[in-house]
């Protein structure tokens, strides 16, 4: 693990923004706050999103069509769900010029990585990177400017990327205030699965789990509206279970193998944790939940 | 379940405040504020959390004494750790006046009545209540008025509480702006497993399951600090895990049997969600997805 530090003086003539949603459309309106595109033109599927990506001065033009969005762009920002990031490269890449690099924000690497590098001519460069920033909002409409200003973002290069490509990219995203991070992508996709996918996956099945506890237990049988009883540990507990469905069904796609295996150490530690309860080794109960206190209060006291 | 409306007539001459907390303390404070004790007596272990209740005038005046502090009181609240009710109410109840009322505060509710019923005299009533509000904060520094405002407060009678007792603690609970539910305990317990005691569980085991990931995954074999590469979203989602250990661990033993079979619901959905991510049937993962955002959507939008 590396950290670069490096001068701002990374400036793209043409940036094609494929995805217009709140991690694509931040980094648009920095790069064009901060002047580091020239123009940038909003590529998508939807006029709409696109017409509010244009009226908010997140792009400067608009197309769905991804040969004429690309041409002639020195950067391409790929900024769509990460199961779809390699059919556009592969929509793209025969309209790109020569030397132009080819970015995306995907928070799974290692597949992508595979999908991706056969694709790619001669004279074009690929560079995977991870922004951790991201709300439980989504669409042009939730981009805010300086989202990315003191978040990570990873940066997962193999041994074929273009280190002339990865610089550039290293640059980009430190003008824009991220702390970038280079990292092995199955390190990477190892790390998100722990601190992002499994919490993701755990909220959306506890939020099923206490919405079915609810059947059938209230007075002559009827249902009782559990969730109605949650106070606000609950509500912030479960604020990323209103995330995207579609977008973390493709995350699990994605990193299924990184993903099962952290579900699998998650329910191991559970099991012992029931088992500890069931039989009231309540010492034991108390001292697990020290240690997670003391590193979650650690955690918080780090920023 | 039933709602009762009542105009706010409630009054108490003298209150003995037993656990000076946050829940406690803010209960205390509403009540003096709203004029509904004339006098509040905090008692507790440790004379610096007393002080620090009366420098804030929370309490009247303090005691370490039980005997001392329920003396001629008409209200006795005891808010102490749910595990260690039972023995203050043993300690306080000889010492009581004829009519007193004494309620608590505590999560769990069914063994808590088995256990404080036989130990009450005649002329003694118990009326068991649980406030659905906190926070991770503790202690009497961590009280604030109308923490109580707008939240559920679930009353837990049984056929033997007292009329009377119960219609004047439902009326105390209204004053302070609770909306209160009167509820079967089993009932009330099954529900704060799911909503409260559950994600507790599972905020701690994840805390410790993404630390021990860390583990010899770095590179060389070193080991990771995965907590910091979390963004906002892990840090909402395991807040709780920085509530205090003692008192969970109490409500894990206090409720044991609904908490495990809660985890054993959970258990179920999550294993369900790794058979389908495993083999990538990522229809039935965004299925479940879906119906969870639903879920928790309308939880927000119904306040």
């Amino acid at each position: 693990m590396l950290v670069l530090i490096m001068s701002n003086t990374v400036h793209f003539k043409k940036v094609a923004l494929i995805g217009v949603g709140l991690i694509g459309g931040s980094l648009a309106l920095d790069m064009k706050q901060k002047g580091i595109a020239d123009e940038v033109v909003g590529v998508g599927r939807t006029q709409k999103n696109l017409d509010t990506a244009l009226g908010l001065g997140i792009v400067d033009s608009v197309t769905r069509d991804i040969a004429e969005g690309v041409k002639g762009a020195d950067l391409v920002i790929v900024a769509v769900p990460v199961l779809k990031v390699a059919s556009v490269i592969e929509a793209a890449v025969e309209h790109l010029a020569d030397g132009c690099i080819i970015t995306d924000v995907g928070s799974v690497k290692a597949r992508l990585i595979e999908e991706v590098t056969p694709l790619l001519g001669p004279g074009i460069s690929f560079v995977p990177a991870h922004p951790v920033a991201g709300t439980e909002n989504s669409g042009a409409s939730a981009a805010l400017t300086g989202l990315f200003n003191g978040r990570n973002c990873i940066i997962t290069p193999t041994d074929s990327t273009n280190p002339d490509a990865l610089a550039t990219i290293t640059e980009l995203w430190r003008a824009v205030g991220s702390n970038v991070v280079i990292m092995d992508p199955v390190l990477h996709d190892r790390i998100l699965s722990a601190v992002s996918h499994l919490p993701h996956v755990i909220a959306y099945a506890l939020v099923n789990t206490v919405a079915a506890a609810g059947k059938s237990t209230g007075e002559g049988g009827s249902d009782t509206d559990m969730l109605s009883y949650s106070a606000g540990g609950f509500r912030d507990f479960t604020r990323i279970a209103s995330s995207s469905p579609e977008m973390w069904a493709d995350i699990c796609d994605m990193n299924a193998v990184a993903i099962v295996e952290m579900i699998e150490a998650f329910q191991t530690e559970l099991d012992a944790l029931k088992e500890a309860i069931e039989t009231r080794n309540i010492e034991s109960v108390k001292d697990e939940f020290s240690v997670a206190k003391s590193l979650r209060d650690e955690l918080i006291k780090s920023g």
